[in-house]
């Protein structure tokens, strides 16, 4: 096997995505359906408003009647019925009459002016008017939506402003993508659960923590396995025992070493699509499947591996759930470099980096070594340095946001 | 009662943070940590890394012995162990010799240089080097952090690169603060449960899924209390037996109509610290509490209820969860308004628009009116109108961005 070919960042997302199949929907409550997938376009049930209804407290009356009303000569209206939100008013209200209105009520169809409580005075059954009556505060039927229309498409991610739109839209339950299932699975006998105490050469397992929370926030579920021993047989099996899985993530296992095992797994005994893209940090990816799983082998340090995930993983959940959410590598703002930012010679440097100056300004987080969990800690987004390129203090660079992905 | 006094937006919110009583922390441990506040700073219990690691497989020996090296004369020396990850070697290394050595292996001692493997051709007990062996992939002890180091700060909101940095920094559990629990309570006799038919004038209870998922977003408990009649019994009773609440939101029933029953309920039985603030959508809100509980009044229109929550509610929780986040009312950022934006006169106006060009224009959604779900809908943003001014297209705008709260 060669160690030189190392493809293209959009060539690795490519394959990865053409190996993600689309998960099934299914159907769940409005209110538990923040961050899902919507599985469908949704039409509209209802007109919103369903009538003209009130946005006001006040009184409805014809605006005819009321064109000379000032605070200096008030126009008079007999009240002759009162019209509260929920309850239409089926009476007749004829010219020099009103009828006390409120906010949400539907305005009579007699009347096509309304005046605010504020400008008003009532007496005894009269209401004086101090300014003219006028529709401004009416709400038309269907102004905001009309039965019928599309308002919300599949693919989007069901957050509290389409949530409440669906409600409106006529709607209790919506169809949703399932959640992918993804694997997660440490490898590495140095490796250890958190909080223990680190013998001589041991590290804690962060990079399970790390990739739970990312693929949650991606909107999948998380599976932890059991971290595998450096032996292909326990990784075999472990894998075997984890149950249906979208996708199996593992950390450390794909270098050149003697020890790693997830390596040996997909080359001995399953199917390898790619292993290495020319970005830095997390390089030596391998992709593949073994026993039909796809599996991203992403390289073991902790930098590495969030970048990996938000770089090929994310492509990976973004497709299986049928979400019209950009790619992150794709979603891209530019920004002033105020440091010079770190080349990677003929592969593609993501650099940490603080957003500043109304996101118009980057500057270095510090050392970008992918052990360096810290400079990652305190980035706002990665800065992309091109391969073959040089980034120094002055020029416009591309950048990932990370926030809307940690 | 006064009509006309509309507070500043920002006392109001001075008015509602001084109302919020900080959680408790709790203990959770770091795979349910996400989301959550930190309570604590956090220490460092272990260096990072703790030892001098290798970055790379390859070997470990001494540069002195390998500077000539070169593809055309390689430099030849006698490979006397392996240093796996996690397995530190305890043997004497001398001049001329080398251990194979694996990605996050202790460099021995004896060693102030690594060469990958790439760079190598190993003939039986002996390796030939192709260039010089060099100390730029060994991982200096402590390079990323040091034991006693404060890295994450109290008030925090933990996510995947927090937390990872929290299992390395040696954690396995946190101190977070505790959810706060804010009641959501939709009034009015014409709001209606979601899907069911829509008689005449009745409208869907969007608001309280919409408040729904802002708390949860916001980092709190959002406790959803049956709708109460208009009537100001059952609203006590109501709020009574939703058990012991940091805050309610209420929506509807703060206008100046007869039938609002939340405004009766905090004037007549409870304490009133403030109605209305100069701001569109959502002025006519109402702050106070009852029978110890601090209560928001939010006005019942959608979109009203979702900006009120954004610059009021979100700011007491996030002083009752002693999270360092900005006040959304703060969190500004500046473009160019590529359409004219309405003003509200006196009052501060939001209004919803897209985000275009590297978030350095904005564009309006469409209509304004607060009963208009399809244009918060479709925004990214709510652009800051203030008081008394006019926004022409071509004008700068501080805008808040959305996403990130909905």
């Amino acid at each position: 096997m060669s160690y030189l070919i190392q493809i293209a960042i959009s060539d690795a997302i490519k394959i990865i995505e053409s190996k993600a199949t689309t998960v099934k929907s299914e159907t769940v409550h409005l209110l538990e359906a923040n961050r899902r997938i919507l599985a469908t376009d949704l039409k509209c049930k209802v007109d919103h408003p369903t009538n003209n209804d009130s946005a006001i407290d006040g009184f409805a009356c014809n605006a005819v009647d009321t064109i000379n009303a000032s605070k200096e000569k008030p126009v008079r209206l007999k009240i002759v019925g009162e019209v509260p939100a929920g309850k239409p008013y089926y009476g007749k209200i004829n010219s020099g009459e009103a009828v006390s209105i409120y906010t949400g009520a539907i305005v009579p169809d007699d009347c096509d002016a309304l005046i605010r409580v504020e400008d008003t005075k009532t007496e005894d059954n009269y209401v004086l008017l101090f300014k003219p009556a006028s529709s401004n505060d009416i709400r038309k039927k269907a102004q905001d939506f009309a039965k019928g229309e599309i308002l919300l498409n599949k693919g989007i991610v069901l957050d509290s402003a389409s949530i409440s739109l669906a409600v409106a839209m006529g709607y209790r339950e919506l169809k949703v993508s399932k959640k992918p299932r993804i694997g997660i699975l440490a490898t590495g006998d140095e490796v250890i659960e958190p909080g223990q105490d680190l013998k001589l050469g041991q590290v804690y397992n962060s990079n399970s923590y790390a990739l739970k929370t990312l693929v949650e926030k991606a909107g999948a579920e998380a599976v932890l396995l059991k971290k595998a021993d450096d032996n292909i047989k326990t990784l075999a099996k472990i894998i075997k025992d984890a149950g249906q899985l979208d996708l199996l993530l593992t950390t450390g296992g794909v270098s050149m070493g003697k020890y790693d095992f997830v390596r040996d797994l997909l080359f001995n005994e399953g199917v390898v699509e790619f292993w290495k893209i020319a970005e830095r940090p997390g390089g030596p990816v391998l992709f593949g499947s073994w026993q039909g799983i796809p599996i991203l082998g992403i390289p073991g340090n902790p930098v590495s591996a969030m970048v990996v995930f938000l770089l090929h993983a994310k492509a990976f959940i973004i497709k299986a759930l049928g979400s019209n959410e950009i790619v992150p590598f794709y979603n891209r703002k530019k920004a002033t470099a105020k440091t010079a930012l770190t080349s990677a010679g003929f592969k593609t440097n993501f650099v940490r980096v603080k957003l500043e100056s109304n996101n118009t300004e980057v500057y270095s987080t510090g050392s970008q070594s992918s052990g360096v969990l810290h400079s990652m800690f305190l980035a706002d987004a990665l800065a992309i340095v091109p391969a073959n390129s040089k980034i120094v203090k002055g020029d416009i660079v591309e950048y990932i946001e990370l926030k809307a992905y940690l």
